[in-house]
């Protein structure tokens, strides 16, 4: 990384592997946005980012109806790899489902999976949407890292293939009285947020026999949610993650 | 506290005082709400609180056009009150903000005090309408207390005449190398998050200058002010306040 380097305001992420001098070629989306939402003509800088190379600084060279080209002039910043926390939530109403898919990759969440649990209210997610909020989230906040959005898949099935290596730290608010205050287990992980009617009887039971499982509590109150996977994700990177 | 009292789930916040065999005149709006939103009559049975007798389970004895009727049958949850936090921030789009005073409500910050700063893109508030959403929170979240959504102030006002013993965390997106990991600093205390585009030069010159200011780091990434707000309440709860 050359540190002589600015970092730009706009960043973008793409697909193509970033490196000095390389010629990058943006989508028409992307274009529309430079081109008619900011008004950046060609000679304007921009920053980019793929998940593997880095933030690159660009410069764009073209600016068109069907697409925009750039160059990379040099990295502005390295590669910066979350830690292995995953997501698990059980989707909401969609302005709370977006924000928790939001504050993930905000938080540093490696990865995002939306569950489907007996009380769950919603048969089915735009994934393409959500995987959407979570590159805008990315732009956003300076990262180098969108989290992977996966397909709604059942709660019975993700625990059924749970990894025997990875902490599964359940924040329930049937438990506050039991719960142990050591602390938080270190990655890999994953938080399992459930949705607003709680969990089943059967769930709780299935979850309760699980060796991975950790059960916390997150106060007196009983939180939303959303409140609940950003306050859980919060004192994750607090205490294991990459808030140190 | 009668332990054989069950908690209702509907709950409402009102200003009477609140004890065994009270009479209680419901308003207008909580009439229209329980007998046409959700349809109860005569004989149902809800929760109240005022912020400071507890909860009360209470029997509808009248629904009406003009207003309801519920007597208190005995206290079902007692009162609880929050830490002595602030939760300092400056207003932002309309969604995020009533984002913002919601978590406050949510995560039992003790007192919510929107600013202008330099940078704040709000001139003005409808602190009326942030306290209904303190309210409605409160409401959902089974506490027994509605925090304070203090009139939009400038934020030099509120620093000049800063308690002496308050401590203010700031959380501070440009500081992250130079923060202490002490513990933070107990209550009394408030958390003071910036807009979106940060604190002026001289802001941040002024902070730095108070005794009472506690900078703190959010991690590698930047926060919108709306994830950052619950972050810093979240850690703060966990190590200070009602959450051990």
């Amino acid at each position: 990384m050359d540190s002589n380097i600015i970092r730009a305001k706009i960043r973008l992420f793409v697909e193509q592997a970033l490196g000095q001098g390389q010629e990058i070629a943006l989508s028409q989306a992307h274009a529309h946005y430079l081109g008619n939402v900011l008004r950046k003509g060609t000679g304007a800088q921009i920053a980019l980012f793929n998940n593997r190379d880095g933030e690159w600084l660009a410069e764009l060279t073209e600016v068109g109806r069907r697409g925009a080209q750039a160059v990379c002039l040099g990295q502005s910043a390295p590669q910066r790899m979350p830690p292995d926390l995953w997501l698990v939530f059980a989707p909401i109403k969609k302005a709370r489902t977006d924000f928790i898919v939001e504050k993930a990759a905000e938080l540093g969440a490696a990865r995002i999976v939306p569950v489907q649990t007996e009380f769950t209210n919603s048969e089915r997610i735009r994934q393409d949407r959500l995987q959407a909020h979570a590159v805008e989230a990315a732009e956003q906040c300076g990262g180098t890292y969108v989290p992977e959005v996966a397909d709604l898949q059942p709660l019975s099935r993700l625990l059924q293939d749970w990894p025997e290596g990875r902490a599964l730290i359940w924040a329930d608010e049937g438990l506050a009285e039991t719960v142990s205050t050591a602390p938080l287990p270190a990655a890999p992980a994953a938080i399992l947020i459930g949705p607003e009617g709680g969990f089943s009887q059967a769930e709780r039971a299935r979850l309760r026999g699980m060796a991975q499982v950790r059960p916390i509590a997150l106060g007196p109150r009983i939180l939303r949610a959303d409140t609940a996977a950003v306050a859980a994700l919060t004192l994750w990177q607090n205490a294991q993650g990459d808030w140190g």
